[in-house]
């Protein structure tokens, strides 16, 4: 047997991700020719300034000069750890054309470019990996594209965004109103200095569309996904929630149902007993129904240098096997399909609703009524006194209702003089 | 572009599984092509009794002769869902030397045999897909093999066997002594006639020995595992475990510490904040702990016609991929290391401990003494009156401690006269 011959990788970017990949590659060394039948090494790394010093890395491999890659024949893979849209495009783009392999932890581009890159790398015959751009270290896009193929997947739920996760845990936990808890989350680091895309559920909007396509083999962009963040929240609906035996989760939902796909990320009522009520603090997982499997879940940390490096270098040690069997490209695009996706207003759902109302006879009954008027049931229903003696709170959960009518009759509600004013509306997973 | 070719399918016995498997590639037949590339049709099915009417089946299919299977130079591939050693092992091993990729469920024969038949497979250049041997639906071989292959895991603990986790289930749930509980789950159908190779540990050693084969890749057989059922657990020690924020679960364990590989299945104590201890009912779930994800998690159902056969559709459409790019064989053995098996009496343990002593001044004193001498220090301890007023029952915790010493320690113990006594006996898990 002759030796094996070196996998030649350049890493594009140097970040906190990027150093864990190279931290692992070093690790993993003696093994990776018994995990693939091929050695590997780090050709170039790409950074934006090659006079930074950097501690434990070979500071020859730095480039600046991204064609210095592109053009050098003898690099079989990039791993792209940048993070957003450009150069990242361009760069794997080019990468592509020039006939090498990819693997990419970048949710962004996946999510808003991720057919036109898989159609090229299939075109091309390589891999176009990206198991790091959803859930950290959690295996759920592999699992999904092999081992749960035999299914129809109908659902995909998702705790997959580990700052808000940790900032409901702690609201939760220490009754802390929300900008408590970010600044809390803040502190820690485990929200960044402008946490918009976190707390208002861009981030994880763009990490289901991702497994939505996947999931129903029918492309899913950002832009198809309802997005809704967690700033409303307020300790006390956590505390009514835990009341009736719930908890208050930001969760990713994508749906098939009668041909069409659903795909929202909203803070939800929870029941306590399913398995996602208790992923906590910075954890993620993503709970998956088919009709063959059932119910499944995958569970581990979202984030992180290693935790997603481990998914870059499953990545890697993938293509590293597809080289070596010269079958890059075995798994590329998985969707077949172009299901439409749903409108929020025709998809059905439950609503916690915390109302301040008038605390006069008959104000339940008019409430009622015009609920019934609007096909709105009723399913639970407590009246709380309030420090002024004049109201009331009306805190309810209705029965399933397809969200155009509950939204015309949430509209009526606001002109009645009897209520004044609605402080929570949040859905209820079932 | 030509019309894609059909890939031949044999599957080996039609009980539950078998019949799931059929019945799903029939679901699949519409998109089976458009996930790999190629068509598949059942060609044969070995059955015991080919008089026996099978409805929903074509009957033409059925053989009970399966050298008919292995001459058919037109079968790609065989799905062996017969369970058990034999005639499974000579089945398998005479497809793959005639040259046919294999799937299998059998958790039995790849706990003993799986290595001999792995390297006849790579031998051949051929697939031997086994994730329905474990967990049912879960996705946890792949996983392993592919997406968690750059970490290096130190740890893998299973709720694998559902017909425990019934049982244990329903005593923490309604109080139910084991043997209430056990009758429950055969009246249920989630337990066999004979059960002992559920509530022994058998069945869940057999799935430990592969998890850990995989995880550590080191070959590990059954024979190799520890295994101690749940029988002697009673409603009293899952009690007293509720009482200490625990639950009491069946865990499959396997660890690799200092070069070497431990792997035991037995009853434990498990904290109620670790993620495995929600996992109830009939679900199974696998805790993965790597160096570089960290913690991961698995769930999902453990068994079941369409659970077990969706992991094996995902194997066969693994299986049809590779051969679509002509690298079946892909991936084989997984084993490049030869660790050596702790004996149990090495291991680190904490034991929960319940004792009948006399109710007598000195008592814990002289305990604690024997304890102390044999290195085991005592963590957690109560001391509760009983029925009769000469005895007390001591309820207590040990810190870690070598197993041997902890041993030594029990049968001295054993010869005081101040015990009445050991009522229970169980290893803490941490």
């Amino acid at each position: 047997m002759t030796a094996a011959r070196n996998i030649r990788i350049a890493i594009l970017g140097l970040g906190t991700v990027g150093f864990g990949v190279y931290e692992l590659l070093k690790r993993q060394e003696g093994e990776l020719e018994a995990k693939t039948g091929l050695r590997v090494e780090v050709a170039k790394i790409l950074v934006r300034n090659i006079a930074k010093p950097r501690e434990g890395v070979d500071n020859t491999l730095l480039t600046d000069c991204f064609e210095e890659i592109a053009e050098d024949a003898s690099i079989d893979m990039i791993v792209e750890v940048m993070g957003g849209i450009e150069p990242a495009r361009t760069y794997i783009t080019k990468a592509l054309k020039a006939g090498k392999n990819v693997v990419t932890a970048n949710k962004d581009l996946m999510a808003t470019h991720g057919g036109e890159l898989l159609h090229l790398a299939q075109e091309m015959g390589k891999d176009l990996l990206f198991e790091a751009s959803v859930a950290g270290g959690i295996p759920i896009i592999s699992p999904l594209k092999q081992c749960l193929a035999g299914n129809h997947i109908t659902e995909v739920v998702g705790i997959v965004n580990g700052t808000t996760n940790y900032i409901l845990t702690k609201m939760a936990a220490e009754g802390m109103e929300f900008s408590d808890a970010l600044h809390m989350a803040t502190e820690l680091g485990y929200a960044e200095v402008d946490p918009t895309a976190d707390i208002e559920g861009y981030d994880a909007g763009r990490k289901l569309a991702i497994l939505a396509s996947i999931a129903f083999h029918s492309p899913v962009a950002f832009r198809d996904v309802h997005t809704e963040g967690i700033t409303k929240i307020t300790a006390a609906d956590i505390h009514y929630a835990q009341e009736i035996g719930c908890v208050i989760k930001l969760l990713a939902i994508a749906r098939e149902t009668d041909g069409r796909i659903e795909a929202s990320v909203q803070p939800m009522l929870l029941s306590k007993n399913h398995p996602l009520a208790s992923v906590d603090d910075v954890f993620n997982a993503v709970f998956v129904h088919g009709d063959a499997v059932d119910d499944a879940m995958f569970y581990g940390r979202g984030a992180g240098r290693f935790p997603t490096a481990s998914a870059c270098l499953g990545d890697i040690i993938d293509c590293m096997r597809n080289i070596h069997f010269q079958c890059t490209g075995r798994i590329s695009c998985t969707c077949y399909r172009n299901l439409p996706v749903k409108s929020m207003s025709e998809t059905l759902q439950r609503y916690f609703l915390r109302l301040q109302v008038l605390d006069k006879p008959g104000v339940l009954a008019a409430i009622s009524s015009v609920m019934g008027r609007h096909g709105v049931s009723i399913k639970q229903l407590v009246q709380n006194p309030t420090d002024n003696a004049s109201y009331a709170e009306l805190v309810l959960i209705t029965d399933t209702v397809r969200e155009a009518d509950f939204r015309h009759a949430l509209d009526l509600f606001l002109q009645m003089e009897q209520i004044r004013e609605v402080s929570s509306l949040i859905r209820v997973y079932e």
